[in-house]
């Protein structure tokens, strides 16, 4: 069935990325929405600003937070669709799935930004980065099933991008439990994963892949 | 008129594809911010939020059920762009009426979310999907009257895609039907369609088409 | 310059293409949010919510119409790239001046939608469709003056691609004298663009081009 | 390492170009959400409704400048992206952080569109703008140092786009100093950085690269 990688059934993958790159985009600029919000944005003096915007912290950095966690999901996703070459019916849905789970980070950012005090906000946000990592997780494993999915790299580059996939399930956990202690500390946590992943890229070495479509 | 396919007059299907896919994105992600709108969301206990998150379980029903319908659609667009191979201004055309309609599901979920006892927002919801449908079955009614746009796959794909159009108008007419005797109910049962959709995609047996464009 | 068609200097046209899709797309799914803006959408009966969606008809019309307008423009746009083959700086910022109006479109429709009683928005809903039909003169213009940014079906095209722009600009016109008058009358009056625009469009006899990039 | 382009290791430009291009056309779209958002806009006359309006100046002022400032931005990204040929994990951070502060720009043109009489939102603002001239200084400089991710062109238009990049850092500094004796001036002090970056773009000479992939 693989033998000429011409008459493999699939669908493009293209409509799946741009979709996936409108949805990223959109909710990455509406993150920005929740910090001015509340009020109307006029001030009488520098003072009054700039106590609001020291008030404004927690939104400013669930923002700084979301956005960062939003990046290392595109960039994990730009990862795994690097070494997929087509799309079928369930690698769509799981992408669709994967999207429901994105287009809520909006909605949980807020929540933990205007209620830093409060232990559920973090617990639902945490569940939302678990739904996110799962997504991917299971993405990674229907490309190991249907291997004529993807293209000849994915040999070897497939354990590492389903191990980096289970890594994205650490820290919404250990943050989901210091929930508990600091819903404050839980939400300042979350900076660790971005640093581990780019640490965790250290120790690639050499790129596994070579790219053919270097447009 | 079709013995080159070189020569065959039409527009690139690439800019109609990005214009949609932008579209649901921003659909899609809009869909989110209807949860949040009504108040500001700074909570005083774990019990007030968790009463207020309770109390929006419609809100978040209708959410949840309209973006799968709009993935429903997505993909359903997805299948029928596969095998068309260019536009022209009646397909243009089509496809700009289906995409208003599109745009038009964040109002009447939010009608929905915000008002399940009452029946005429759960008729509106079902106009709205209808305009849908109606706009699958014009499309590929369209391309089976102009074959110059398809390509020769489409012969085998054809009578399959008209008949999944018609498929999305059944549950819209049972759900409005429904909605004489309970809105909640009606509004649940568009849960169906996706998995009807997702069940007939098990009869497909073996793909209907080998893609030739892989990327 | 021009006899190697490959050696022309020119930046791709495709980034260009994917901003004005974006944006288009954006601002068509914004239109929407006006009908739900000014008040919550939760009513205690039927007849409440039913006299609710009456009062809504100017906001109503003036989103199908604005959502029309743009949808002409966008094919509009698609048509003159259809033949524009690369872009330079100038071409550029023609395309982003007209964008900066397409984005006003949401702006000018809520004036307009909110306040079907005064003169004032139809007039500036008819200054903001004046600069988008002069942004499309100018790339009309431009166009014809850098012939090696086009192919070379742009010597039939270009006559027909400027006449359609400069008939972008007659419905507004008279739209902005009838405003004096009722303007009402003035609002409802652009729908009479689109269907001249279909119509025209029955004028072309064979569609004059060839396109040899079927995709 | 680079005798073959073909098994250079990197991942496609495409889907980074996409995210940027979602990106901008969002942030320049809600750029317009802040217009109206103040207030209802239903008003009894037309002296109400001018008076509202002239009322709004600083608001449609800051609008229209940090709509050219993106398209300045935008241009300078399309620029340089037109000499990359590849990105690998690196350049996507550095895209991804120009990103983060791109989405800050329609926060901070309201602080300054609704508090033209105060100097912290255009001290604010200013900072905004030089987080993203970095960020291109950054690129440029990644670039040039992992010339394997740029095409043979990079050569001679390397230096001529990092002097560029510079450039987007003087006004910024020029309109902070300024804001220290008038906000207001300093607001429309960066109406120079476009009309500086056009003229620039008169000095160019003949465009210093061939584009060899037209479409």
């Amino acid at each position: 069935m693989s033998e000429s990688s011409q008459n493999v059934p699939g669908l493009s993958k293209h409509r799946i990325e741009a979709l996936a790159d409108g949805i990223f985009a959109v909710a990455m600029t509406l993150l920005v929405l929740d910090i001015k919000m509340p009020e109307t944005l006029s001030y009488a003096s520098e003072g009054d600003l700039w106590h609001r915007l020291v008030a404004l912290e927690h939104a400013i950095a669930s923002y700084a937070i979301s956005f960062v966690m939003l990046s290392v999901y595109w960039v994990t996703h730009h990862y795994q669709f690097h070494y997929i070459e087509r799309t079928d019916r369930g690698l769509l849905w799981i992408n669709l799935y994967l999207l429901l789970a994105i287009t809520l980070v909006p909605f949980t950012t807020d929540l933990v930004g205007d209620n830093v005090h409060l232990r559920l906000p973090a617990l639902l946000y945490g569940v939302n980065l678990l739904l996110i990592a799962a997504a991917f997780i299971a993405q990674a494993e229907y490309v190991r099933r249907h291997h004529h999915l993807a293209g000849p790299d994915m040999q070897r580059a497939g354990a590492l991008l389903r191990r980096r996939a289970w890594l994205l399930t650490i820290v919404p956990v250990v943050s989901m439990g210091m929930a508990f202690y600091s819903p404050r500390l839980a939400l300042y946590l979350y900076l660790t994963l971005p640093l581990l992943h780019m640490v965790r890229s250290g120790l690639d070495g050499p790129k596994p892949s070579s790219d053919r479509r270097s447009r």
